[in-house]
């Protein structure tokens, strides 16, 4: 039985992955409770929703805390001396913010962009498992494998830096496409006339694993009237963007070439 | 038959297509012999290699321009009073700088980042095009038609608002990648774990055509804790471009919070 400390979207992939992996979700804590029940209802069978943590029961196999960041040390000041095997989701904070609950604990990191409503394929998504001892290492690894076919070790170090490229690689990648957006907006368009565009561009890195070498655009032919051109047409917010990234691909490709801008 | 001018990443995929769809080419300039000869070869019926703009034959159906930008307008001088059929293959440049060469010319833009040696479905490229009159626009879409099931018309500022936004939907995507890649590289990983995030991301914004209804991650969620720890790990050109993007989104997300960044 497992106990999921949150209901976000990370917590929402998560609770009926453990369930389908024979794990059953005996609680779900939110400090709002439409989250916790919404969630719990979406379970074949039914966990029971709680908002306050002191509710949490003692002696069940898993405690998943997927709250945000700057939320997980304050639980787990509230749940010091509680006991039992300990994990949060998160890429970017140490495992022992848990170890006043317990001396059992670690990190069960899943490497990919969760959006409440959209269904991800859990047996792809990479998961990073980290542990406080042999024992705990051991027992996250066999969950997370019940789960994924790409179960990994990795330390807080190697994760934060896994964290801080997939920031790179989606979530600012997702913001260049809203830009991209907006613009076509303006005149009627909309992202949907890109897709062929978008979906060779990750075609082509991926086929070469090089994105660095198949760099392509006025930035990387250093073409300074198009650049001028788009800072023109751009709105002042997009316009600053624009420059911000072109200098950076200039100094990459065109070191020499980056005081002309 | 038609001359292609240029022998650079469009053009090289261009001239087999125009080949594939009927029309014989008959010449390609390049102002490198060798980057001509190269491209010659590599179609079914060859085509001379030439590298001087004055050995272009008069009576061709077609003279395609697809040079970097700033090589219209001098290519044009060159070319005054020659008369035929032109086209460029330019996002950003105004059709009528190749006024001077005829009275009917036009843009033959197709919508894609192109590599050499990295084969494209052209039938999947959305093809803009632009006439200096009805007659040019017809022979034009005519070509493009042979080539390309997604043909449109577009004039100039609709195509530099496309190309605007495909600077950053692909050309700034892919510089996100690369970061991302030097992110991993640093300690024995790289841009291949994050595969199944990239297809999810890209999934995931194609399924809704909203990339700002789900974009997420640490900006998203205006996380301080997580964004300082990124930006401490990270190199400062790295650090930097970090920063511009996480306050771009911040600024669209919580637009009343930004002073605190």
């Amino acid at each position: 039985m497992a106990v999921i400390i949150g209901a976000g979207n990370v917590a929402s992939a998560l609770a009926p992955a453990l369930e389908t992996a024979g794990l059953e979700i005996s609680q779900i804590w939110s400090r709002n409770p439409d989250n916790a029940a919404r969630l719990a209802s979406t379970l074949k069978i039914p966990a029971q929703p709680i908002a306050d943590l002191s509710q949490i029961r003692q002696g069940e196999d898993l405690y998943l805390v997927s709250v945000t960041d700057d939320a997980i040390r304050p639980i787990a000041q509230r749940m010091k001396g509680f006991g039992g095997l300990w994990a949060h989701t998160s890429g970017s904070v140490d495992a022992d913010v848990l170890s006043d609950i317990t001396d059992t604990y670690g990190v069960f990191y899943p490497l990919q962009t969760f959006t409440r409503g959209i269904t991800v394929e859990m047996s792809e998504v990479p998961l990073y498992i980290e542990g406080s001892d042999a024992a705990s290492r051991q027992s996250l690894l066999e969950i997370a494998g019940r789960i994924s076919r790409r179960v990994s070790l990795a330390d807080s170090s190697r994760r934060r830096r896994l964290h801080a490229a997939a920031v790179f690689a989606c979530n600012f990648v997702n913001y260049m496409w809203s830009v991209a957006d907006d613009i076509l907006r303006e005149e009627g368009d909309d992202i949907s006339v890109l897709f062929p565009l978008i979906e060779e561009t990750m075609r082509k890195m991926e086929a070469t694993g090089d994105p660095a070498a198949v760099q392509t655009g006025p930035a990387r032919r250093n073409d300074k009237g198009v650049m001028d051109g788009h800072a023109r047409l751009l709105s002042p917010e997009h316009s600053e963007l624009y420059r911000t990234v072109s200098e950076k691909i200039i100094n990459r490709y065109h070191p020499n070439e980056r005081d002309q801008l």
